[in-house]
């Protein structure tokens, strides 16, 4: 299961153009971790929303991957995010849990934690599709 | 209101970090296009779902900027993406535009067009408020 | 067509406890209205946000069941509604369009409208998907 | 303030109308229940959504009422619902609660539970919006 996520990840060329690391992965959650960088905020310095929603839908992804069988593939259908407080700090964790997992389609909902202040700093409530 | 919002868009680094470019903005209409790059991608070789949402966010946030008194700053609230399609083809354009302008939230609704084939990939809804 | 949905709708008796009346049926887009009554109001006198929910996602699920193979179902998997106005006025009319539809997914867009004002009160994103 | 929250749930008459009833308030945290009557369906006898999102948006709603300063009123601005489970039983309780309460928006999840079997049947994110 983790191998198959690995695999996956690391064809996702745009978590290594964000320095996104996958930290963990078990049966319904996956963690990934970044880093604050110059080259990746908004008008105000911090991180882009577009980041921090990269970074936790590819969390809220895997994490529904790993309770699909062998052999599929996921995408994301939708997804809808809230931006509790500024992207603020050096090291971000985003937390991606399966909350119902279903024949097609699996719910999730992950978080994006400000490490440096132990904020949460987005929510994301994410519908993902199993594909073959 | 056109050189406000390009000196915005000129410190959101994340976004010459995906390689977008400001188009168009109009009362009410934003519009960035960005080329399809190999380091932007997920799994499948199509645009990440992140690369996405940014740039929408992007064009809804400055739409809704567009809208607002001089001297305020935009900030995502909340947006909701539903994925129509794989983002395929080598370019596209966000489209984001005022639904409704209030004193404090606007409401956005924005696209992702695949110029190749004229297909919406994407769509957003989002809230946007003013601070100052 | 037209006569699935009638058919579907009449067995929703939530509808004809709002007073909700299904005013036209075509491929891909469906119209339901409903009058103001004091007994479905939030504490100010304006429609409950609930109220308008449950019609506008009837028309977005009818509209989706129009472009789905007969013998189909139809279910809402998620929606997400955006409240631009109270909803006041005396008469309202929810429209339910399809943005995309696919073999078991169908992503619509909805929106109330108070007819006395013509203001658009709410809009709604949906995602329905076809069962058997 | 469980007076404040008593008073204007009296004010929405739809909760009436649905049969829903308050069953607690604490402080970021509001319970409603209901239970199933045929009057309140969809095509298949499940509780609408549009029932599942009414006292949803009710319990969050008033969650939120619950951290504003004395004097506010509140005012949904937006929710997005995830349907998991058709909502099936005959007693549902619905829980909002205050995820991250600020000046001027409130943002709450909540979840529609089904109390026979003890399934989460739908969760929602909203944001809430002060008013005087």
């Amino acid at each position: 299961m983790e191998s198959r996520v690995r695999e996956s990840f690391e064809r996702q060329t745009f978590m290594s153009t964000l320095g996104a690391r996958l930290i963990s992965v078990s049966a319904g959650e996956v963690i990934i971790e970044l880093e604050h960088r110059e080259d990746l905020v908004q008008q105000n310095g911090f991180l882009h929303a577009g980041v921090t929603t990269a970074v936790v839908d590819s969390a809220c992804g895997y994490a529904a991957l790993t309770m699909m069988p062998e052999g599929s593939d996921v995408l994301s259908v939708e997804f809808k995010v809230n931006l509790l407080s500024p992207a603020a700090g050096s090291r971000f964790r985003a937390v991606g849990k399966v909350v119902k997992s279903g024949r097609t389609l699996t719910v999730c909902q992950g978080e994006m934690i400000a490490l440096d202040s132990g904020k949460t700093v987005a929510i994301m409530t994410a519908t993902m599709i199993a594909s073959r």
